[in-house]
Order: C-alpha cells, then sequence, then structure tokens
C-alpha cells in the first residue's frame, strides 16, 4: 500500500473539526503556526530534548502544545499519539533535514503537500532532471572537475545551509576547496554573476481561479534574498585573492534574509517558469506531483534571463519575512502569509472533502 | 495649440463619474491599478500583443480591462478609444521608455502629471540643468574622457536600466570599456563612493496642508535601493581586477529593489532636496513643473552629504516594494502607497473640479 | 540624592492624565511620537535652533509641540517647564551623544529606561564588562596594537556613527590608518567575518507573561542590517588594495537601515543572549539595570554562532523600518512598533501605579 493510500485510510477517521497543524519548531515553524491559529485551528509544536522558551517572546505563534523528542527519530514512536490528535504536518527545510528525506518517506502522519516530492529536491539529479524537462535555464553542471573552465560553484549535496560549498575558476582551485574528508557526494555547477531572487510560489490543486494550470492555480506570495555567511560581508576586509593569503575562504552558509521585489516586466516569466514545473510534476513526481509551497532560487542576469540554480519544493525560510504584509501578497488578500495560506488550503479542502488530495 | 490645451479641451468631455486609471502593464503596473482599485476606479491595463497572464495571479491589482496593442506606437490608433473610456493615463518609466519621450509628448490622452517634465529625465544635459538650477549638488561632469582622473561612471543617455554602464579610472579603462557600436550618447560621471537611497516623493499642486512649498505641498513616501545586476553580487567570484582578466566585466542592469530607511538626522535635507527641485521646475518647466510623483536618486557619503545622481520625474519602481506599508508613508496614512497617492490626487482634484490642474 | 530618587520626587507631582512624551528630534524621533500619539500621549519635540520642517510632511508623527533650543546643553534651563508640562524624555542614540553620558545623567527630568545604563554603553571599557559578565561572545581585543595578528576594527569611543572606524591586518596597516590629530580613544577589536544582525530587544519589568526572566519579560521586536558609508558599496569600484593606490579608505559611517530576519534556529540563542545581558545588567547596574528597548549588535558566522561587538541600551535607528509591521512584532500585536511599545509600558506603568520603576 502506498503511503498516500495509507494516509487516506488514516484520514478516514480524523474528525474535521478537531484539525491540529504540527511541525518542529525550527525554520518556519513560527510563520506556520502563526497562519494556523489566524485560521482557526489548534497548533503542536515539536521539538527536541525540551520546549523551546523562544516562542514565549510571540504568543501570536506561540504552539497550544508541544511534543518533545528524545531526537528526530522518535518521532516515530509517537505517530499514533498524532493521529489521534488528527495532526496535519507541515513539511519545511529543517524538518526534511532533520528526519533526513528518506525517514521523512516513512512518516505515516497525514502531511501537508505531496511526500513523494521530497526526495526530488534533495537530489542534485533529479532536481535537475525535474527542472530541465520543465524546460527551465539552469546553470551548466560539470561531471569531471578536470573539465572546469568557466567559474564554478561546488555544492554538497543535501540542504545544510550551504556549508563547504566553495567558488572555483579552474580544477586547480577545486582541488584547494574540496574536502577530502566529506563523505557526500558534491555537485559543479556554473556560478552564474547576477542578482539572486528567491520566489516563493504556492500551488493550490484545488482553487481554479487566478492563475490557472492545467489543473489548479498558481501564487507568487513573496520573494527574499538570501544572507550568507561569510561570503555576503567578507568583501570589505579585502579582495578575496588577499584574504585568501590570510586564511580566509568563502562560505555560503545561510544565516538569514532581506526582502527584495524584481522587475515587473519579469513577473510573467516567473509565473511561466513556476507553472512549467507544477505541470512537470504532474508527469514526474507519482503522488500528484507538487503540491502547495515551492521555491525557485534564481538569479537574474544583466540580459535580464533567469538562472535557476536550485529549487525547494516546500516553504523555505525566506517567508519569515513577511508575516502580514509583503509587497506580493498584498495583491491578492491582506496579511497572508505563506504559512497561513497552508492554513487556508487545509480548511478550504476540509471545507470541499477534499483533504486527501492535499496530504500526502 | 499646446498639449496642455488640448487635453484641457478633451476633459470638458469627460465624465468625472466614470474615470478609467490606465497604463502599459509593466514597471509598476500592478501597483497603480491596486492604489486606483482601492479609491474605486476602474482600471484599463494597455499590453502589447496579448494579454499579460500575471495579473491573475494577483487579483486585486488586476485591471477591469485590457487594450492589446500591436506594437507601442499603436497606442496612436487607439486614443480616442482611450478618450470615449474616459481613461487617465499614469505614466512609468517602461511607459516612456517604449513610446520614446518625444511620442509620449504627442500623445493626446489625458495624463496623470506634466509630460513637458518628461523630456527633462531623458535628456542628462536638461536634467543636469534643473537639478544644478535647484542647487542640488551632483557628481562632477566630465566634457572630455581625457580628463577623467578619478573613479567616473559612464552612462549612455536613456532609461534602458542600466545596461552598458561602466566604471573608470582613467582614459585608458575609458577606451577599454566604450562600445565603439553604441549609437546613444554618453555621459561621464564622477563615482561617488557611499550608499545610494532612491528617494520616492510626491508633489501635490492640490494639497495645501503638510510640507508646504510656495503653492501645494509635497511628501516623502518611502525610500529604496536598487538591486544592480552583475556589479552588485559579481564580487563574490573575486576582485573586479581579476574577474577582468577572466573576461567578466561590472554591468548595472536594475534588476529589482530592497527596502531602506536613511538616518533621521538627514530627512530635513530630504525635503529641502526635494523642495527645491519642485520650485525649480515652476520656473524651468513650461506647463506647471513637476507635479505628483518623482524620485532623487542619491549616495550618501561619509561626509552625510548627498550627492543626487539622477531624477526620475514619474513614479519609480522602487515604489513596488511599498504596496500597504512603508516606513515613511505609515507616518502619513495606513495603507498609502504611491500608486494609491496618484488615485487619490485624481479624485480630489474630481472633487474639487481641478482636475486640469494635474493632467496633460 | 541620587537621580532615580530626585525623578521619585519629581514624578510625585506628575499629572498621570496629563502625560507628554518629548524627545529630541532626530534618530527615532518620528517613530517615537509616532507610537506615542497611537496610545494617546501628548507629545512635545525638541529641537535646535528652528523648528525642523520635516514633521509638516508626517502628520501622523508629528508632535504636538515644539521646544527649540539654543544649543543642546540648553535643555538644562527648561528643565523646569519640562516638569510643568509633565514630560516624559525618551532618550536615543543623538540625544544621548547631543548631550554627552555625563549630561544626560545629571538631567533632572523624568526619562524612560534607567539613565544608569547610558554610561555602560558609551564606555566601550563597561560595555565589554557587562557583555561578557552576561556571558556572551565577543570579538577578541588588542591592547596593543603590536599584537594585532588577525584582522582587527580600530574604533573610537562614542557613538559618531562609525566615521573614523578603519581595518587593519598588522600592526603597519594600524598605523596606516590611525588619525594621530584625533583625540578619543580608540579599541581595537577582531574583524568576524560574517552576517549583522541587529537585533532589537524590549525588556519590561512590568509584564510578567511572556518570555519571563527573574523579574519582567524579554522581547525581541524586530532585526535590521546598518547601511555604513563608504565601505558597503566602494567594492564596485574596484578592491580595496587598489582603491587604497587611489586614495580610497573603507569607512563605516552609519547612513540608514535595511530590514532582515535571522533564521529561526537562532532564536532560542538570540532570546537567551538578551536575557543574559538583562540579568547581569541587574547585578552590574545600579538603579534597576537594563530597562526598555536595547540592542545587540551581532554578526553570525558561518559555524552559525553569534559574536556580538556592541550594545546599545535603548532605542535603536534600526527600529525605524518597522513603523506598523515588523516580522517579529506581528507575532505579538498588529501595529507594534519599538517607538510605539515604549509608549505603552508609560501607559501600563500609569494604570498600575509602577511609573517610578521605568523612568529616572
Amino acid at each position: 500500500m502506498s503511503v498516500r493510500k495509507k494516509i487516506g485510510e488514516i484520514l478516514k477517521n480524523y474528525d474535521p473539526a478537531n484539525i491540529t497543524i504540527g511541525t518542529i519548531c525550527s525554520h518556519s515553524s513560527l510563520q506556520i503556526f502563526h497562519g494556523a491559529k489566524k485560521e482557526g485551528f489548534r497548533t503542536l509544536g515539536i521539538s527536541l530534548k525540551k520546549k523551546p522558551r523562544y516562542f514565549d517572546g510571540f504568543p501570536l505563534a506561540k504552539p497550544d502544545d508541544f511534543l518533545v523528542l528524545e531526537d528526530h527519530a522518535d518521532i516515530f514512536n509517537h505517530t499514533e499519539e498524532l493521529i489521534e490528535k488528527n495532526v496535519i504536518l507541515v513539511p519545511h527545510g529543517s524538518f526534511v533535514e532533520y528526519l533526513g528525506p528518506e525517514n521523512f518517506l516513512k512518516l505515516e502522519v497525514p502531511s501537508f503537500g505531496n511526500k513523494e516530492v521530497i526526495p526530488w529536491e534533495s537530489n542534485r539529479k533529479k532536481e535537475r532532471e525535474w527542472l530541465e524537462s520543465a524546460g527551465i535555464s539552469m546553470p551548466k553542471e560539470f561531471k569531471d572537475p578536470k573539465d572546469i573552465d568557466i567559474p564554478v560553484l561546488v555544492k554538497y549535496h543535501g540542504a545544510k545551509g550551504g556549508r563547504g560549498f566553495f567558488i572555483a575558476k579552474d580544477y586547480e582551485e577545486f582541488l584547494n576547496g574540496i574536502d577530502r574528508s566529506q563523505k557526500e557526494k558534491y555537485t559543479i555547477q556554473e556560478y552564474i554573476v547576477g542578482t539572486r531572487y528567491y520566489i516563493h510560489y504556492f500551488y493550490s490543486p484545488l482553487v481554479e481561479e487566478g492563475y490557472r494550470l492545467s489543473k489548479g492555480s498558481l501564487q507568487i506570495l513573496s520573494m527574499d534574498r538570501r544572507d550568507e555567511s561569510n561570503i555576503d560581508e567578507m568583501y570589505k576586509l579585502g579582495s578575496q585573492e588577499r584574504l585568501k593569503e590570510l586564511g580566509f575562504y568563502p562560505s555560503f552558509v545561510v544565516t538569514g534574509n532581506v526582502p527584495v521585489v524584481l522587475r515587473e516586466s519579469l513577473l510573467e516569466k516567473a509565473f511561466d517558469m513556476g507553472a512549467k514545473v507544477v505541470e512537470s510534476s504532474f508527469k514526474l513526481i507519482s503522488g500528484g506531483g507538487m503540491i502547495g509551497p515551492f521555491c525557485l532560487e534564481t538569479v537574474v542576469t544583466d540580459k535580464l534571463e533567469f538562472k535557476v540554480f536550485e529549487i525547494s519544493a516546500r516553504i523555505v525560510a525566506g517567508t519569515n519575512l513577511f508575516v502580514t504584509s509583503s509587497p506580493y501578497a498584498d495583491y491578492i488578500q491582506q496579511g497572508l502569509s505563506t504559512g497561513r495560506r497552508i492554513a487556508q488550503e487545509i480548511k478550504l479542502a476540509l471545507k470541499t472533502g477534499r483533504l486527501e488530495e492535499i496530504l500526502s
């Protein structure tokens, strides 16, 4: 029995009047809880070792209850409890990273979106297959580091926030940068020079109004740019060439986000890219393809062309900038965050008896 | 008969109860339509070849109707239709660029603001005349590239979003950077090192309360900083000196915007600069001088002095960041964008029978 | 009689129904007045030589009255007038800088927060004592410039907005950078490479709900990153090494701010740091320790560790970004700025008869 089917069985016993929205306390959980509370849901925070205290400072985003785990795998000992409480989990980047994409797939608790999408964002080869099949322009990839003849970014697989990524301009610089103790696989990608826009989409299979796809509709709720330590500010000390002599190397660890808007003339293309990615997911990814929030991580070149270097197939932390206002969501509904949009989708599904279509 | 007079004639037949606010679908049109709808106006989107789809994703900013043109000049075949629909056009940067400043002047459809201002922002010589006559401090200009003895920015005329701009430190670097195939004129301007603030003003000839000028009043609604590809992020790859060896040159194409606020102690000066620019326009520019939104594009040096390197004499795209909230507009009125402010000005003019004073 | 006691005496004659909130017109005064007005207080703007005009442009933040001083010391000639008007002063960075921290301490007008805290933020030695006693990780400090063996930032004492700060990598660069005409003392601090987050806290001794400390509670209301001229954008011209040849040196003068959010997984630590700083102040600083808004100025390294390089023990100008919306305050209360939070604290103290506890 597929996960989807099993979840369908579980949902039959869910009480639609008593749904609890739960997630792991990290990443974008404040926003997810805040949105769920706004839409009238009970909320459950899942944490490690102890109840985090920072929610005490944010009463409108504090979950009603907490479930404290010994370690992240411990969640598997609590699936019955979660099901009894009619919990719908909302996955986010840390959720997936902590459990591991494979384990998340095995988690038999109803989760927002399509679990089968997660392996496609966690594996750079599958990710490229998905995006290229959608006709998205990506940075060139090098299989053999000896072929490097343009500036490249070397990225380790997984979503560890960028640690250990490095830039190389040729094979020699590649050898200098590579961490031989690292067991994780890496990808060598053309480094595109331009400005970065992380576009926060929401695909709804339930709503037919708006920007329509072959089924359902697509929204752009906001955009951000990631802060990366230490690459963002290391230039202040001197040139990279000089810094390397002093023992400083660039790193790309995400520490936060800043808000941005994109040239309006690029929005048509931005929607078109998002639409193609969703349509392509219908064919490639079992379980119904992409559902809910996702993010295309783009660079806009000085030719005003998008290059997409990554997709996140769930809520991204950059949406945390936009709790009650976003230059894009403000054109849709006052006070609409991605976290709240998720809760609205669940509410709509409950109302129309289509919960199975948006959970897995 | 001057354009202004002709527009006055046309306006006599306009039905004040059935005004439609129209603009070309690009640049800041989402915001313009959103603001117009908030103030109760009908809206018309003018597009090329086909109806853009991205408005479907933003229902609160979607124009009520579309007018699809074959090419931008085709708008001249539709002036009667526009007039019949009681359309007031709102010009923006792409609007002016697509039509060309000269053609825009000839467009006999009532437009918000004073059309005669446009040539003053589109021609760098006139722009400098305007700003310097207002006592604004600008970067030094070099007539002869051989005189370059400080870092300069070489800018081609027109508002093509910065493409082809380059930095040179002396004549040799100028020769290396200049594009001999370019037919457009260029300007050589001192490159001021500092932090950039794009200040979004709104001048109303109708409102006497507030920050008063010799007639009317001035507001600051918001501020942004432009994202420029590829200059903003190219430092991450290495020093410019090294990058040039690899064939990478800096470019200054605007791709989006980030929000900023300015040190409060500089606001008095910011208002003063805006006021001087408006007062000076009364003398220099026929048709009533500056009306409505404009932007001073400034650098603040480490001596806390403003240098103004450009003026935009109409709504700028940086205002797109501030749809329902801005750290400055929030001190004026909740939910006030520049787009909405334009609609309010039209509404006030309709109410007080002064439409002719703010249109041309 | 201690300042605190004297203020207590003065407060006995204050009319709780007629309190006026006053501050010097600069820094964050728009926000302070706006917040005070929202909470129903009268407001008083204190300015130099003449009434500033920029408030005319911001009606919701314009003080009801102005007090015009000859020079900042002139405020001492107006204490009786201020007391008669039941004025509560709100100190900010420019307020403290204009008067001088020592003079501010002597100002016998009720002021929000604990005046005794100010010398601890104005003196880098005391600042370090405070932060280190709280267990906060700070950049390493060098007493002797000859010991410099890692990149350092040389900072002059006082809060002059960063002018004259410079980076040195060794003793030679220190000698090149130091301004021998400067009389102010300097500090030599390890330069931490990472991304900067200026965290805006509010500590209330009155409110027991929320993120609780041994007494009272702590909030995070917003975060910003400071714009610094000319360091932020000077890289666009070329490498620092090359620029120095051309006579350009980096400077660190604060000109404005941009909004940011922090990785959610770092919030627990951010609260913990803020809590420790407040708890430590109870022991170190007479008069009740830290009260009201403060800011930890942090760098997040690529190991996701905080380094705190400064504390501001009053409202910071970065809060000016968040007048009616902040990604953190939105989880507490709609429309909550730091300025408004101050006014709310005063209102609560008035209501519960505890004004003496939050003023000095």
